[in-house]
């Protein structure tokens, strides 16, 4: 049994320390809030964020000294924004070098890096080779209740990967392996974006098939911009890619088909903002594709779509419309970025 | 404009009809119950199969003689066992070569034929370049509310795809065109078998993520058993693969999901369908896939399951428990039906 931390306390992150908790390891679970701590170690409760009970093996600590002291891993669960920020403050107080996981979805706007890009950066002692991602398609609300749940763990050396699958894996969480780190992270990132276009759907009164031709083409879309920055498409074809896709398009759990939703009845970015009072990652992430796709002049007609409809208040009936009425055209005249199909290894 | 006909009188067929009238064509829709027939005419509703409005220009026949007279298109929408008994019907009145065009999924138990094939066989003066499919994630309900669909048409013979595309597209039914007509086929065919894993989780209680990750794994195997029989497996990527199976396996509407919901709740297979009072393709599929799996020996650990639940009295939760405990692996590590991605031109 394993001594880890947990970084970061909203309900995916409760949730996989329910998940290392069951596992009999000794989980630090760590909140910059000094009341959030205190009160999940009296009640054993983290109820702002996860209907669930939290087990003994977890303790909170809101001081980041004592909570990764002496771990042999930490799991970084915390918001795009925040982790340059959170890294500088480990590089303060961490005296070993635990294994790095992390399970934050996103490209960081402007930068368009992934979050292992990210966390290596910052990191004293740690290269981009050290660092792990964990991704798929996962309710938290559902891990903490122990419903069947996959995960895919991924990084450039493949001992770090199989110590987080051994980490994480038991009967109702199971966890497989991949090699394609880039794939496994953009997946988990680009999905927002057509998330938020499904939730327009239905906000628009569309039905099932609007939608699932909507998460098909999107799926083809984000591929090929994966494909694009070094990933296999076929990694988008997995849990992390289509899976995860699946499982935020179809659910009203979802932040980002909830903000899409009120777009589609009409409401205005910032009244939709204002009203959901926290970070819908699909509006940043859609930003920074848009302007990847531009740069690289990769086809991306939802993503152009979305934009038009975040930023530059167009109407969602009208995007719909435009996609509708396309060129008429062969349904793979684009699949050149599913070309390359070597698998990394 | 077109002189069609549209024969198979259930709720599909009537949405396609519904299409094809509204792009202004002379529609004949054929059933073979005389009563339906008149009751169309009289009432301009097809009540027990689709809660819409039928236009003038559909015209209902009971005698196939004088549906197909002088139409320039038959478009087969037939249950797949009743394939050969219409084909053979069609030979004895049919005197020109009109094109021909199916949008039923399956596959014939046994032979294993796709739809095409077992058309062409019957069909004199039709060889298998002649035929045309088309697939897609399409509920004929909001297909009849002209709710925004997608759909692809495929033939070997890429002026008849064509042909099939300028006859179905307008603004609300969007239609491409591939030339993977095997695979196109075949994941019309397929996803029914993993619709009734997806409603034995949902009956089971299990959440949202299960669901996604049996709709990915599941993609994954039947992919890899479209391969085997020729299909690009890019296609299972695209509407009538991906697509599709998101629509089925999401959507209460679909008979396999809710054959598989009474599965799961503990029903046994007779139970289940004398209740549905229909036949639930996805149980003959999942025998044939079984089957062919088998000799060919490969990988289908959910259709395995499937099979063992329908035909062998397993118990769902068991099934499941066995496929969350297979030995841990990497997600990718059974891609070799993905590596050929030479695209049919």
């Amino acid at each position: 049994m394993s001594k880890v931390a947990v970084l970061g306390a909203g309900s995916w992150g409760t949730a996989l320390s329910i998940v290392l908790a069951d596992n009999g390891h000794d989980v630090r679970f760590w909140t910059h809030r000094k009341e959030q701590a205190n009160e999940m170690n009296a009640t054993n409760r983290n109820k702002k964020y996860l209907d669930a009970d939290i087990p003994k093996q977890i303790t909170a600590y809101h001081e980041l000294e004592n909570a990764i002291d002496d771990v042999s891993a930490i799991i970084m669960v915390i918001p795009t924004k925040a982790i340059r920020e959170v890294c500088n403050d480990l590089n303060k107080v961490l005296k070993h070098t635990p294994v790095i996981i992390h399970a934050s979805k996103g490209i960081e706007p402007g930068s368009l890096k992934r979050i292992s890009q990210v966390i290596s950066e910052e990191m004293d002692n740690y290269d981009y080779e050290d660092i792990t991602v964990l991704s798929g398609p996962s309710h938290a609300e559902e891990v903490g209740k122990r419903l069947p749940t996959t995960v895919t763990v991924s990084s450039v050396t493949s001992s770090n990967a199989e110590f987080a699958q051994d980490l994480f894996i038991n009967e109702s969480f199971r966890v497989y392996t991949s090699t394609d780190m880039i794939g496994i992270e953009l997946g988990g990132a680009l999905k927002n974006i057509i998330a938020l276009g499904a939730g327009i759907s239905d906000g628009l009164g569309y039905g099932d098939n609007a939608k699932s031709a909507l998460i098909t083409r999107g799926l083809a879309e984000i591929t090929r911009l994966g494909a694009s920055l070094g990933a296999s498409p076929l990694t988008f074809l997995g849990l992390p890619g289509a899976g995860d896709l699946i499982v935020t398009c179809t659910s009203p759990h979802s932040r980002n088909w909830r903000a899409g939703n009120m777009l589609g009845k009409g409401y205005k970015l910032d009244e939709v903002l204002e009203q959901m009072g926290m970070v819908v990652e699909g509006v940043r992430t859609t930003k920074a594709a848009h302007q990847f796709a531009n740069e690289q002049q990769i086809e991306m007609p939802i993503t152009e779509g979305l934009y038009q409809i975040l930023f530059n208040d167009e109407k969602p009936k009208d995007v719909v419309e435009q996609l509708m009425s396309r060129t008429k055209r062969e349904e793979m005249d684009d699949i050149s970025a599913f070309k390359n199909t070597d698998y990394p290894q």
